[in-house]
């Protein structure tokens, strides 16, 4: 399990980690316990693609991020930045014996601003996944079995690797409640910590009479960064226009204080950054990827206030705020107003996996201390005001615990089921970014046809360049997984410059790429083969694709969650004792996150989340022969009500619609091994791919795309 | 969810109700808590057939029962019964206010004999499932959607029909605690509950401050039934051969014993009958349908004592289990014994889920007591004895609680997964089983051809004088559905000579049935149609043979659970909106029990056990079309390993061997569906029935089968 876990591709990870079911022993051990479970997809600060300086986030090649850390990692004796930290150890505002420090940043984001990745800075080693844990003369990092090569490498001695899931490793807090002495101090930046986990933490280290110290004023790896700490991004936000949001932002406020009315609450705090943009009709470029932008969002009963830089609010977009009653504070000052909540003896709605500790804890010792306060008070007015209307609705708050509803946030479901526009304009994207593949394709065989080196980098650059080209892309959805040969075995695989193959004619070439527009997102995965494929590699590829097609004709009652249908996707390559360690699907924002919950298709039978009517899905079988190839065949499918001649139990049943058109090359299907109805499908969907997607082309990627649409 | 749960048959439940998650509340409702979840097979109290009198366990039809009941049921005025009952209330030594009679025996059987059908003989109602709760002025009866009409004709009018599952019924705790006063005695049998039942109980009426009174010495409905209560069952036991038991009493006793070990137990209380008869390689007959024998057997490290009617142990059983140290001591003994184990000091392991509350609270109560004793005693020793050795592990004991472990029996898993001489049993009696149904379907055929009236419950007699012909048959393993036309789509159905049909040619017909035989327990269920079948018919038939072909040829790695199989039986039907509400597969036992765990194939995704390589599985999708016509193919299938040209990710695959050769009406499948590969599929099985079962018939029986084998 540990290995399967570390072999999933950032394209797949949600499929895997949306499971609300802890994962298994052997997993946990492989995602320290400091890595939130929910949120979990593959960070990927190691990344090689880059649009932007100053304050964008960028992700930047370990090479560059070394440079960028200075000689501090190539000085001889204690590493300069150790002996910095641990010196602030010793502060008496500080006084702690450990400090941990994560990947995370302050919303469980999947891709992260550089300045905040302060595990890269610290450690030097520069994969997505891990964590730092600084005592006073130990360091030690864990990561999991995709990086422990990169980790070795960029590692000075000062660091110990922890392996992650292998054997006799132990998680964090049993590093921690072994190497301390009882009754230690261990300190965190609760803001990088979900409450969940922090919670967990404590648990866990209380085992040894540690204490969990949340330093909340400063991160103490931005004290040692000083100076030379990227400015945090400060790119413009945009309206997300109604005619993509589809409903306006007053409808979606409705709909979020009619939750607090059922739930008895008077507040929500919403930090997830695609759930504010998705409920703020919002977009931003703050990260790589994901078109959001860094900010919490409150919803009162009668207010909602929006926490973000002032710098990135244009005219434009503060009128559209205006217009829903959506107030501006900074970014900063989203503590003081929770503290404002409780002092206002407001019951407030946290969703524990992923609202911060900072923001968990202040709300609840605000709570504690005006409860005494007005404990205190009362006592002075003494009997006579105990018939009094109260004037706030604080009478019954017992304390912080009682008066927080820790509870899924209301957004997550509404966002994930699309309406009529955000569908719209999945479609219209779809076909876009269909036309930018068939231009690529076109282009990529010709080249190996001309017998022209290219390296997967170069490759996936091209491809964003036909994407760039179309109307209203904005970025890619994720890092192009563009693969060939062996490289395509490796789930996650990133081509770097230094190191990638060239893309040739003897092997599979694997590409799985995304993109953003502006009113949609893409995934889509190819597998070609521009020589002769051999017979071992069309049975896989064709048993694959077996997968893909009884997953897509699936039917289904409502009410099913996705990981029934998981099997269809598998019994093919079962019935020849061969698998995949990865999800099927996971669900897709509308012009959002690549990735975003709670559905998913998984072997993981922990996600009880019914497939709806509106949710998008990846269908994504692959099959992975270590050291010789990868095969994926990814299309994101819309979940819709299908029309049947019966409907036993009086209930709905649902099917899938494509969204994807692109061809799916014939040269590696084993027509022996397809059935006349798999046969049909296949014949079918090139259809609608060339009824679809040649309007949009002309010249050689027509030809193209006609070629490659024929009938089998 | 609650029709779902009423409409499963006899032959379906075990996949149902084998789950080990909490059933959905709507079904908690339908099945009153009273009814224990894991082993609540749908027990058959009202079944017509029969084969014996006096001591033996008859199934009787309710108007036999009715007049064995006596008078007092017809009497005006309170029901004789009640006031006998009510006045038992009173009784110093009982004091109660409310006394629940559930329809178990002391071992959660399936079958039960009819000494204990205390609740039919208080109701007067025989459905075989319903709760009854009697308090000092109410009087009610719960039963599911199944027995509505049928418990409103039977029940007196002192009595209140309580129809679980439908909106607004109480559960039984909801209701005590709605109609009694705060501060209640509720009394129960406490052989009657598993302790984690008569827990729950506890529990819910704690609510109202009642408490829940054990009264052990006496049943009170045994007390007014008198002298007119059957005897308990006085059939002889046999030894189950190691030809066909494959391992000697003394190994399996010592992997219980190696259980005991790992799990630091002394003791292990087994008391479900099919276990006990497993694990002694015996049979019995107390009961219809399952060969088992009313009995508990406690293993020590060095002994193993079973608890049973002296009477009905031969000189040759008597014989058998002196040679693998098993002593005998009565029936009664039991709690006693377990009493003696407690002052002993052990550590008992009980399996809370089937365990009766009786044994778990004597073990208690005397661990509770042995612990004030042995304190006493320590005392009065003084210090001088605190450096002896403890003479008995009692040193540790705290209380009851901390000396038992509660955690499913260890003889479950080792059942379910059959040995070579048990497959081999299996699979000759399925060959023998399969000639006798070949001899059955070629009379029905003939009779129906010549116009012959036969009803439905004379076509089932017929079927079991079929049987009765083979070698070993000793029963039928459950009551025989038999069921014409509308009939068949109702799940449950069993005909009684009164009400039923007569079989004819205009419509399906469902015949879902089993035996027991010296060597194998057999379940099998076939659809015909004599005449033609309409459009519509074929269409479903075809449907549900496509989900019974698609499972049959599973392939799946170790490891996966039943459920995740589920949707291979249903995607077929799923795919024009049809459905069946009961699960796919039930574990089968050897030469036992009909049903059994911890294996399923449901749609029920709470049951995580993984299928292993010698368990045994029926696949039995299904399609009811209400008032019309019922669908079902069953064959049971063994788990086995199969060799594949890949094992990827080094685990073994595992797929399905077919134990039942009978064969499937050609004439109601519509061949314009099937793929070339399902047409493959029905005539190699057809030819494998030819070649398997032809050479144990002759004459008509013969040709019949060579004509119902022919390719298609």
């Amino acid at each position: 399990m540990a290995i399967e876990a570390a072999r999933l591709s950032p394209s797949l990870a949600a499929a895997a980690f949306l499971s609300r079911l802890p994962p298994p022993a052997s997993l946990r051990r492989a995602l320290p316990l400091l890595v939130p479970r929910r949120r979990h997809f593959l960070a990927c600060a190691s990344a090689s693609s880059s649009t932007g300086g100053d304050g964008r986030a960028v992700a930047l090649p370990s090479s560059e991020l070394r440079k960028r850390r200075g000689a501090s990692s190539s000085a001889s004796g204690e590493d300069e930045k150790l002996r910095s930290l641990r010196s602030l150890f010793a502060r008496p505002d500080i006084a702690i014996d450990a400090y941990i420090v994560p990947s995370q940043d302050a919303h469980q984001s999947e891709f992260i601003a550089e300045c905040f990745m302060r595990r890269a800075y610290l450690t030097g080693f520069t994969g997505s996944a891990g964590t730092a844990v600084v005592t006073k003369n130990k360091a030690a990092l864990w990561t999991d079995g995709r990086y422990f090569l990169q980790a070795e490498k960029e590692l000075s001695h000062d660091w110990t690797l922890m392996r992650s899931g292998s054997h006799g490793v132990p998680t964090t807090s049993e590093w921690l409640n072994d190497v301390l002495p009882s009754g230690c101090r261990v300190g965190i930046d609760p803001f990088l910590f979900s409450f969940d986990a922090a919670e967990e933490l404590k648990d866990d280290i209380s085992d040894k009479n540690h204490e969990l110290v949340l330093i909340r004023d400063l991160n103490l790896v931005d004290e040692i960064w000083g100076e030379s700490r990227p400015e945090p991004p400060k790119e413009q936000t945009r309206v997300h226009g109604i005619k993509y949001a589809g409903v306006d932002v007053p409808s979606k406020l409705s709909f979020v204080r009619s939750h607090l009315t059922e739930n008895g609450c008077d507040a929500v705090v919403i930090s997830l950054l695609d759930e504010v943009a998705w409920l703020l009709n919002m977009r931003g470029s703050d990260v790589p990827n994901s078109p959001v932008f860094y900010s919490y969002l409150i919803v009162e009963n009668n207010t909602a206030t929006l926490f973000v830089d002032n710098n990135k609010v244009s005219k434009d977009v503060l009128a559209h705020l205006e217009k829903a009653g959506v107030n501006l504070k900074p970014y900063e000052a989203i503590l003081s107003n929770v503290e404002r909540l409780a002092e206002n003896g407001a019951k407030l709605w946290l969703d524990s996996s992923s609202i911060n500790a900072a923001i968990a804890h202040v709300f609840r010792s605000s709570c504690d201390r005006y409860v005494k306060k007005r404990g205190k008070t009362d006592r002075q007015i003494g009997k006579e005001s105990s018939s009094d209307k109260p004037t706030t609705r604080s009478s019954g708050i017992q304390n912080g615990t009682l008066n927080a509803l820790y509870k899924a946030s209301p957004v997550t479901l509404a966002k994930a089921v699309k309406n009529d526009a955000e569908i719209e304009g999945m479609k219209s994207s779809h076909l876009r970014d269909a036309a930018a593949l068939a231009e690529f394709w076109c282009w990529l065989e010709g080249e190996i046809d001309k017998s022209v080196s290219l390296t997967e980098v170069q490759v996936a650059e091209k491809l964003l360049e036909f994407r760039q080209k179309q109307d209203g892309f904005t970025d890619t959805s994720f890092d192009t997984i563009s693969g060939y040969g062996a490289n395509g075995a490796i789930i996650h695989y990133r081509p770097t410059p230094q190191s990638c193959s060239f893309v040739k004619s003897d092997n599979l070439f694997l590409l799985d790429s995304g993109a953003q527009y502006i009113d949609g997102t893409t995934d889509i995965t190819r597998t070609v083969h521009f020589g002769e494929p051999s017979p071992r590699q069309k049975e896989c590829f064709t048993r694959v694709l077996q997968g893909h097609i009884a997953l897509d004709q699936a039917v289904f009652p409502e009410r099913t969650p996705g990981f029934v249908l998981d099997v269809l996707a598998r019994s093919s390559l079962w019935k020849i004792g061969l698998d995949y360690r990865h999800g099927t699907g996971h669900g897709v924002g509308a012009a959002l996150n690549v990735h975003e919950g709670p559905q998913s298709i998984s072997y993981r039978y922990g996600n009880l989340t019914a497939l709806q009517k509106g949710m998008i899905v990846s269908n994504e079988p692959g099959y992975y022969e270590d050291n010789s190839f990868g095969i994926r065949i990814e299309n994101l499918l819309l979940v819709k009500e299908v029309n049947l001649p019966n409907s036993f139990g009086g209930v709905s049943y649902l099917g899938f619609e494509k969204l994807t058109f692109v061809p799916i090359q014939s040269k590696l299907m084993s027509l022996s091994l397809l059935s006349p109805s798999e046969i049909n499908w296949i014949n079918e969907y090139h259809e609608e791919v060339w009824e679809k997607v040649s309007p949009l082309l002309n010249g050689h990627s027509r030809d193209w795309l006609w070629k490659n649409t024929r009938p089998l």
